[in-house]
């Protein structure tokens, strides 16, 4: 019943090095194939390797799979590192043209902001080329959702399109422009959060601090290079940042007390849980019917694809 | 530094009858003017009124004012019933032309609903005049959101309205019809749990079961009308009506588990926590600036008033 | 040390269709035999069996049992369907007889109860076949407690039984005939919530309204059939169903607010928990000493077995 | 509308010296007559008072009384001094009487201890003629359940015999002896928790330890004495009193872990609520009807008085 | 029993202007005077002052005060405005001399300091004479804990030498610099949280962001002029400032993660709840006794006064 | 790829007896080395080992072990016992001398404990040879923090050595002496709550009362043998073995009232969690970088080791 995999090419998404109790060295990693299949696998006497493999190496292997309660499970027997492969090539990316949704995001905020400083604040962001780089592969998180290479750039389309239609929609109530920044900031510190540099994972800094920090801090230091940025506007902005994921308990450091932050967090959330729920639906093939239990939602969910 | 009152129309919105210690039966009251400003008032040795005060009347009161930190309080001396008044004059109302209103929701309804059970579905509602009566008067809560008369229904016109926008915007993953039905008839359970028959209050069936409850009432009243309403449909209505308030600590038996339900959770509690928003920097009159600590919603809300 | 399993009839109780990644169909089972023991079994290139496996099947199974930790895993090899079997003589059972228990209920039930409108509800429900089988075969979960064919009706019947106990203890505090009517219909949504018709699982309804919900639709139901049924009967009686998890993160959307709706949360709670004791005393044969560490209760158990 | 006060006799249930502003000494009170009704009462100027308040003392007062919202004020112009006064006499009381309450728990208790160590503990208590002496006037709480002298005698009472009904209907499960030693001692603690050596009120040791952990000294202390208790009995019975509150947050360091500490907790939390419920129908005087809100229970209540 | 005040001097500490409902202008105060007592004061028709008061400002009142339960409430008649007086002279302020403690904060760090970019930091911060004049003046909080002038100075340098004390009790485990770093700048954003410009109130950007954040953006700034200092030691000073909170709930974005960040929560915390006992029995002039019960805490406390 | 053990000595740390579905008898276990490694095993067929294996059994082991995820899993097929072995060998200890500890901690308690009673409570406990004993071997916990032999003892003197530091620090406000007391006394319950006797585990008594009860029991058991022992001094002691948890929830009855109990249960958390903090990082041999995540502390930690 077992199956051999013979110079295959996978790229190492986890890798933990360790040694047996009877000392050998071993190591556990995480294969992922071009389509963006995972694979369990595990090397015994990993000494013999000629190079030390790291996350983000591209690799051929040589394996036995092993059925384990349908999971095929590889027995790695030996590994090549292969040069010259684009380890993006391996990750789960957004369904949507990147440059497309970039160029969406810029138009759509230059047509509606009118505001001075707001202006100069967009021309730094835009024209800032590494962090323009990064905003167009960093995922929006490492599971859960828009768990993809372009997944924040997607969501922060979304919720900027949202932004604009809930706007309009509450005209006489609401600031658009203010919104419209929130909406494009509010998970900007995400570029330094999570790091696709070997493989999706959190940084040190994204551990320590978080994206509502780094994202104030990248405000803040354009704000810093704008002359006479209000100081105000400043502290607004920042606010929808911090306060974006509504309750203290989701680490937030304050709640939403202006319109604008109140609506950024419906909006945020809104669609950070249907891309969820699809995500499980997508996950589980469920065209009709129910998901297993989720634990993070605590519930079974139903997909009735409209037929009643 | 006090002031007479003589002659002036008010509500008995509130009323208590006790007797004092001393045995002397005395009531106070809570009495409302025709902007829908409130007053608390006592009156001692009560029986020697000429009626017996209930809620909902409308009576002319003598009465001497005495500032209580800056509020003035009555003290009464006597009060006479006056007929003939319609006690409605005297509730806060909401700003939009309630015809108007349920005529739009009722356009945008029938514009959207093409699926016969659930066409038939409004038509039960939209000619059960009784039901069609009370809609056009209750308020959407006692205190917190859409507090007057009409506000259920510029609540739900409101929701309705942006369900469609939401509707459009996730073409692709939600059915547009059965979100409309849900935003249509989350809160119509309220038209069983509010009465405005003296003034505003909980109902017993309110206090005892809920408009979540009392609204899946009446959609299974209508549903039991109609040949062949397909159970999973009236299932699928009742999930949403029964999850909109999204968490169980909220009232919710269960919690959302399709992606209408989810999305009218976030559209129904938007729509209203902009509007307590809105109530609050309207009752302290903050047109710039910061209202009081509110406690329910455990903050101070901020009206930047775009000045920035 | 491994065993062959050939020709045992077992009933499919869960079953889960995939295919490996490399394309090839399986099939994962949860097989339980005469004794209610339950299996788990795996089957690779389940194409090739001659019949299409669903959730109820009763089954000849060969199959080679491989110890994981001292439980025997099944790796089938092939697969009979088997006609002409129960598949209820494969589920747990109540202890009890069925048809005693369900007549000691209609007898406490007609002893007590004289108010003449809960007596046609008694009525229409002891005459609705089609409950009254379901009534006799419903377990009162999935797991946790009274999990086996008949144990809604054992539980009802206990929870009658303590609520003539209290109610004539409490005599002069409490309507004896609400209690009784609470405590027989309190979880009679499990008829809808749960289904045996396969195995044991969850409804979509019971997933989606819960059996709170579903409870007080059948009460609506036969209420909407009794000429004259006082609303305020039917309130009473649903505020029962609607509160008996006493608070609002268990699910009921109300808290109790009459002496019945309080007193029949307690006695069906303490039911359902001694219960709950006694099964995980009998899972792991515990007759003096303590259990393991239990997840939802989040304590360990003693049986102190009265020795001391 | 000011009355005077002249001689009547009142017990001072609560005490509060301080100086003004200005530096004028002032008293607060609340007073008691013997129909436990209480009344807030203010002396400025209290120096010229002939002897020195306490809680506890009997008073004659001479005040003003002044309406503020139906409640009289007393603006206490003298007080004196009254000698010779039974203060009990203005506590609220049981309506039972306080010496058949107690023999019919001593007779309950006699009538089914067999085991000898729990029948040596029996005698120590039943003699132990401070104890005695206590636990025939302590109330069970400050407010809240059975805030009455008394109260704890009626409230254990409610208990034992609610243990004997459920230890008989769970007969083939619960130890009974054990479950009624618990009913028996559950809240023995509340002896040193509460005082009523002047009025009620919490001691140094209830508000440093609790009566869980009174109770528990109190158990040990007896046991101490018997010689060869055994150990496991001991630590079921202190296992009962620790758990009686059923989770951490309502102060059991110990969730409960047998069956009859599992019972015992039910029990004495059904007796102790229902108790809330009709205080609180009792203090509004509310025959049919709903209470106002009660902040603990976060509800209001409904008496339905059987009239539906 | 009513008096005068005329001619005193008054800073007013809170002030809010309204029209009765009868349309006269009027205005509510707290004055303080110069011990930092506080006073509540009324005065209608406010139109006919001779200026408009603001907060801050020191006033000469005349005024009938009227005991209300013990309190004087000022029935303001007039008021004028006072010219040259310093308003820190109304403020409750430190015991210990501003001066002193400064010095000593500034001798622990450099005595302990040696990384060089930490002590690049400890230029830039104590060289910043803006902040270092308000250091010398904010309390560390509204209420609750060193609610007075000089409050945040005194209690950070007793974090600072606690911190010193721990980190040299657990000197193998811990990094002492940078305990201290975090020590001196935990509270460091209550300088723009906190204002004492007119009187103590919380800022607009404190309301908005928080001094975590606030402090984190001051050390940013501070970072980014100093060539090469390290993005890592960077981030672990704001991770102690972010997570110093401790839990979620209490608005800290991040758990401490560190050791560092561990102890300075359990230092901070210790000496802010300390204080915060200290203030309750000062505040009820309790040698020896109970406290009256304090809500934020949940309990009352009792000052044994080591008399046992 | 598979081992072969033969003759080693391992103790059986945890054993468990069980039938297979097919009746055959196994046994698994968790086998510690001397060097404190734990390995899981299992043994079929165990009705042929020729003598009854228990918990504490120091046995000679044959088995094949295999590699499962880097764990080598015993396949246990004989065991023999031996005789002779000290079983303390084979669990994790404290670092530092055991008896070295205990005379510091007794001669830090005699320096600074000066009034009568406390020091005869010390003489009663440091004179209690069963209790001494106990107190050199006990763990602080089964997992967590301290878990090892002399752990109890190895956390007592850093919380007295603590307990002084703080002590003298704020030695204004607080009584050192009793500060002192709470803290020899705070855990002393772990003495009964943990037992060592076969191997670690919580014992009945400390499952039912857990270890502030049973420390409480003990302190009441010295303090009767103390003629004259004032009750006050004895309640200050216990509510701070009670209340040094901090919260409810936490399994505390009460919440700390005194100042020495709130800086009691901040010391013992402090240094419970450092050491946690430093169990971690070891187990994980993180000498710089994170830990993975952990489920209780729920966070991963980060070992900086001062590169920065």
């Amino acid at each position: 019943m077992d199956l051999k995999v013979r110079g295959s090419k996978f790229l190492i998404f986890e890798i933990n090095k360790s040694v047996t109790k009877d000392n050998r060295p071993y190591i556990k990693v995480i294969l992922m194939d071009k389509e963006g299949n995972t694979y369990n696998g595990i090397m015994f006497d990993s000494n013999k390797l000629k190079f030390d493999p790291v996350k983000g190496n591209v690799v051929e292997v040589e394996a036995n799979i092993q059925q384990y309660n349908g999971q095929p499970q590889f027995k790695i027997t030996n590994m090549a590192l292969v040069e010259g492969e684009n380890r993006f090539d391996f990750f789960p990316k957004t369904e949507n043209d990147v440059d497309n949704m970039f160029n969406e995001i810029k138009s759509l905020m230059y047509e509606n902001i009118k505001n001075e400083y707001l202006l100069k604040l967009l021309n730094l962001f835009f024209n800032d080329n590494e962090i323009v780089d990064k905003f167009k592969v960093v995922p929006a998180a490492k599971n859960v959702h828009h768990a993809y290479i372009g997944g924040l750039l997607e969501h922060t389309l979304s919720v900027v399109k949202l932004a604009i239609i809930i706007a309009e929609y509450y005209s006489k109530d609401v600031d658009k422009e203010l919104l419209l920044i929130g909406a494009l900031f509010h998970d900007i510190g995400k570029l330094f959060e999570l790091s696709v540099d070997e493989s999706f994972d959190y940084t040190e800094e994204g551990k320590l601090l978080g994206h509502l920090l780094l994202g104030i801090e990248l405000i803040n230091n354009y704000a810093n290079r704008i002359q006479g940025f209000p100081k105000r506007l400043k502290n607004l902005i920042n606010h929808m940042i911090a306060s974006h994921h509504g309750i203290l308990e989701y680490g937030s450091p304050k709640r939403p007390k202006t319109k604008e932050a109140l609506l950024l967090h419906y909006i945020d959330d809104m669609d950070a849980k249907l891309n969820t729920f699809k995500s499980l639906f997508d996950k589980e093939n469920i065209e009709e019917g129910w998901t297993s239990y989720d634990r993070l939602l605590e519930r079974q969910l139903f997909n009735h694809n409209s037929k009643y």
